[in-house]
């Protein structure tokens, strides 16, 4: 079941990827820049099932920590990554067999590609979350106690820094800093995990998954009928996967601080002709609950999207702007986000809502 | 020329390392209570010459990174230090044969005697900087071109964390984000020196001149006659050191602000009977300038200290209230922080004064 990454493949997982970030994990374009830039030199990136794992075989997380906006002003540096990952070869005194994401959602799910397209490592078709969230905690890995280090973080002035030690909220709050200090952006790499707790704890295949999303979601709004029922039944059908409509209408509000570093904020849409029809969105980087007549009609871990109505793209959480029109869809959070050991760290709770979890796939849905 | 600390040399070193604070560094007071308790168990602190060193002995700084006034709520913890030693000696894959202060001036001057106490080795009697600065990198190790790096942070929940291939600067930073996330208390291992470079680079003898300084000042404010006139001639004859009274009146005004993690501020002190015959002191949590009608008349690198007018000890710049009475000194500063190379990095012009540096020793003082 292992695939050879493709660039056709590379636009599908940036679509699927940004709907799998449920508004968050940052715009995944940068990365799929530098990812065609390496396809292009001749590099073939491997993409292996958790089952070609040996039970011993060295796993690491690799992902890029900060604001992914800072991209913008200075494309991600393949030595940083390079530099990380081999000093945590040299920490570990042990070769790293295979690279896995913490968070398949945004920009983070196509950092371990470019990890490969650089060392020649395969990445695991696995992730930590199955989406997006916005604290590296919030990984399956951490829920299920293993232990985020040692953590490698490398920054762009080739300064690497090795956390020991440390519990996996002290080793988050040590990357944040470290992060801001070194301009807001550098790379992590953390979680070495055997093959046995990669098949034991990571959410499978989601990286077929998100490149199926995106070829869905592109051959869905170019087919006849309506372009939604299609995505629908595509996940349906071959990923066992709910996907509900959960309101269709124009963006007509944003508002949004900045507090502890996530962008917390909430959208209001509302249905064309009806003013008093509105859903509201609340967000902390991703969607987190979707409110419609004050019930929760969504809540985290499900993936809450925002849709443009007429590509069928998703819009990220700080890119919702006046006067979209949007298509609000919920999608089955992985089983691993579900249990109730999960929920404690990812459920509502967690986030400061007063609210039971209510899984998309139980419930009845009327638009 | 080697000795070992008794409880009384303590209470003059706590006094001396103040006094060469130049008014920041720390309040040495919280390290004097663990170092007594250390002393009570019977451990033998050892204070060697930097001649004693063999050329290719290993030698690292140990510091304290933080507010100080985190350790009034839970003391400085042994095991942090002695965990950060034992990391670096793993990481350096070599015996540690000695520690050595990067700050004589403040707290930081008795951190490596807390180490001593408590790992056995031996602290060389010398520092980085012959008093206090802001910043790590103002030690005289990092003008004269030596690395930071590797560096070893710990903090109180037992992590550690280690910086390799950072530039001193860089280092600098990301020790001080470190601290902050580890709740702006931890100690730092850096500077791996060879006992050349030691001889070569470090300010010498610092601790034993802390020790005199505490004991002059406590001598002289129970000798008959005028005590600053005491310890002015004691420093002079015993250490070759100028001390020059700046002035001498009651503090009437502090104002401060906190700005890039330094209190930065300025106290006016007035003399008495005459309310337009007034010294202005500048500070960076260290006094920096002393102005009198515009001009200024001590500077940095030189050590400015605020002492009580009777009892001679020292305030530091976050102690200094209305209505104390006190007399404003100025004292060499060391020869190593004198040089054109020094005052780049830790001259008025460092610090955005546009004066240069006129050492105290060749002024004239008419107070």
């Amino acid at each position: 079941m292992a695939w050879t990454l493709s660039v056709e493949d590379l636009g599908y997982l940036a679509i699927g990827c940004a709907m799998l970030g449920s508004g968050g994990g940052g715009e995944p374009h940068y990365a799929v820049t530098l990812l065609k830039a390496i396809l292009a030199r001749g590099a073939e990136i491997r993409i292996i099932d958790p089952s070609e794992l040996s039970d011993d075989a060295l796993a690491v997380n690799v992902g890029f920590v900060g604001a992914p906006i800072t991209l913008t002003e200075k494309l991600i540096m393949d030595g940083e990554i390079v530099q990380a990952i081999a000093a945590m070869r040299g920490r570990l005194n042990a070769p790293i067999d295979a690279l896995i994401a913490a968070e398949i959602g945004g920009f983070n799910g196509l950092v371990p590609l470019i990890a490969a397209g650089l060392t020649g490592l395969p990445v695991i078709d696995a992730d930590g979350m199955g989406r997006a969230f916005p604290r590296s905690d919030h990984v399956t890995f951490a829920i299920c106690g293993l232990s985020a280090v040692p953590t490698v973080v490398s920054g762009e002035g080739g300064e690497t820094v090795v956390i020991e030690n440390a519990s996996t909220a002290k080793a988050e709050a040590l990357v944040r800093a470290l992060s801001v200090a070194m301009g807001s952006k550098c790379f992590s790499v953390d979680y070495p995990l055997s093959g046995r707790d990669v098949r034991a704890h990571a959410v499978p295949r989601t990286v077929s998954l998100a490149r199926d999303i995106g070829r869905y979601l592109r051959d869905a709004a170019s087919a006849p009928g309506d372009p939604f029922e299609t995505l629908r039944a595509a996940l349906r059908v071959r990923w066992g996967l709910s996907c509900e409509l959960l309101f269709e209408g124009s963006i007509t509000a944003r508002e949004h601080d900045t507090k502890g570093g996530f962008d917390v904020g909430t959208a209001i849409v509302k249905r064309a002709g009806n003013v008093d029809d509105t859903l509201r969105i609340d967000f902390q980087n991703e969607f987190l609950v979707a409110w419609k007549d004050g019930n929760a009609v969504a809540s985290t871990p499900d993936i809450i999207s925002v849709l443009d109505s007429h590509t069928l793209l998703p819009i990220t959480s700080d890119a919702i702007r006046y006067g979209q029109r949007v298509k609000v869809v919920a999608m089955s959070a992985p089983a691993l986000m579900r249990t109730p050991r999960a929920l404690e760290v990812v459920g509502p709770r967690a986030f400061g809502y007063d609210i039971d979890y209510r899984p998309v796939d139980t419930r009845h849905h009327a638009q």
